[in-house]
């Protein structure tokens, strides 16, 4: 946790206040619904040509975009993509034609220049994905949430320890939206004190369901909506509130308005208790209503959940 | 329940959406704490002069101006003011002066012309002045929270059953809050849909410990805080989600910052299950930085926290 911050923040510091989130014109863009939205910056490196070269890995969620540019806007030099689906492959470069297509995972895995993989599989699918990645003594930055199950986190701490290498979540919340990187700036300024609780929300827009992969709604897949999404404002409370490690004491979760998809969650909610006595509260939901071009826990405060049916 | 939404909604709606709540100018009178805080609307009587006749017992805390203030722009006729403490009573005259000082409850109550007693006892004595209330064959309106135990709900349901009498609560932060009031009523007209969560927050401002009684810091009177607060939120839930019961299904409290006080609860949240499917979390607290005069759950969203310490 603790490198990944600091790898994190190095990377992104240094656009403060400035800002690395999303531009308002790429907002615009977005395509429907949040799973393709992909914050552009100003490029800033830190590392010069070639030095830093990294591969992108699965391209299941749109979320690898904005990984992408975010490592390449700091100056990594995108070498690899591949994913066993030409049409990703193609689309990717798109929008990143200094990649080769690699024919395999392996292809890439073998490249000792590659530094680094990111890669942004079916979230069940993440962790291994990770794993291979640190055998091949590379380090992994994956989309979030990094995991589905307890024994894949159990897996990767050993990876971890076994190789040294490094497993990095991308909290596109947090660490690609201005806002929340200038709160915690604030926050280590002193700027208002010690936090005490955090209340995150994060409300979503399913918009066509059709648009979305199979395995969007498959609950193993997926990993719940308290994975899914929620894992973005457990790591924002953990943050802010500075807490290593917090229990969850409750939690609930529905399904209220999609008979049709009878494995999504499209409501739930949280709290926990932090080890250092911070406390956290969240809601995390799938009602946003069409047309509000919004995403994300900082922007829609006093929704009002409609009912769809 | 029913009769007593009724009733309160009868009194409130022709004001809507002109508005009922605190004027600024009010607001900006207020005496360093919420405690004295009583809103001023305009008078829209609904009964004729010395149709509907009421009394004033129990000064404890300030909401009892705000009470005043409401019943009396709605027609009532305050004959009677009782409390022990003369100079609790001297003061009520000032802002009252049609009023006349009792030489003791008793006299208020074998009253016949006394349709109604308004209240704002000591939190963990208002049943007992509602059943006395009640046993006098009148109406009782009280601050909130109504109740500190299960012990007081039950006697006060015995009662309701056997005199037919009303026991009412002044949810201040719904009733008498313009925008809370035109909520409702967009939830009504069925503006939004359905509403499936609310959530709540309660940030208050402590101000001069020193200008509050003792009793504020004694848990076994106030009752707690997700008591003397969280009553208020719990009461919105129910309103703006049409549950007619719910099971607080968690909640923690604590005190982070006020050693001084070891009874004040200074944060508190819960998470709450309707039984027609809606869902509460709200927070309460007692850190609203000083100079900000606001209070209340509707304006103080992104509040962050300060230690005191």
């Amino acid at each position: 946790m603790t490198m990944k911050e600091k790898w994190m923040l190095s990377w992104l510091d240094s656009d403060i206040p400035q800002g690395v989130g999303g531009r308002r014109e790429e907002r615009r863009k977005m395509n429907g619904n949040g799973m393709n939205y992909a914050p552009k910056g100003k490029p800033q490196p830190v590392v010069g040509s070639g030095e830093f070269v990294i591969a992108a890995v699965a391209l299941d969620h749109g979320h690898i975009y904005g990984m992408c540019n975010g490592l390449t806007e700091a100056g990594a030099t995108l070498k690899w993509v591949y994913d066993p689906d030409p049409e990703k492959v193609k689309a990717f470069l798109r929008a990143f034609p200094q990649a080769q297509p690699a024919e395999s995972e392996e292809q890439i895995l073998q490249d000792p220049e590659v530094k680094l993989v990111c890669g942004a599989a079916v979230t069940s699918l993440r962790c291994a994905l990770g794993l291979r990645v640190m055998d091949a003594g590379k380090d992994y930055f994956t989309d979030k949430a990094p995991f589905t199950t307890l024994e894949q986190i159990e897996a990767a701490r050993e990876k971890i320890r076994k190789t040294g290498r490094k497993y990095m979540v991308y909290y596109s919340e947090r660490i690609h939206v201005e806002a929340a990187v200038y709160a915690g700036w604030l926050i280590e300024q002193g700027a208002i004190g010690t936090p005490i609780h955090v209340d995150g929300f994060g409300p979503h827009r399913i918009g066509n369901p059709h648009s979305r992969p199979d395995w969007f709604f498959e609950k193993e897949k997926y990993g719940g909506i308290l994975c899914d999404i929620g894992s973005h404002q457990i790591e924002q409370f953990l943050f802010y509130c500075n807490e290593k490690d917090a229990k969850i004491q409750y939690s609930q979760v529905g399904n209220y308005a999609h008979p049709d998809y009878p494995e999504l969650e499209d409501f739930g909610e949280a709290v926990l208790l932090g080890a250092n006595g911070g406390t956290q509260h969240f809601r995390v939901d799938w009602f946003t209503p069409d047309g509000l071009s919004t995403w994300g826990g900082r922007k829609n405060l006093y929704s009002w959940h409609r009912r769809l049916y």
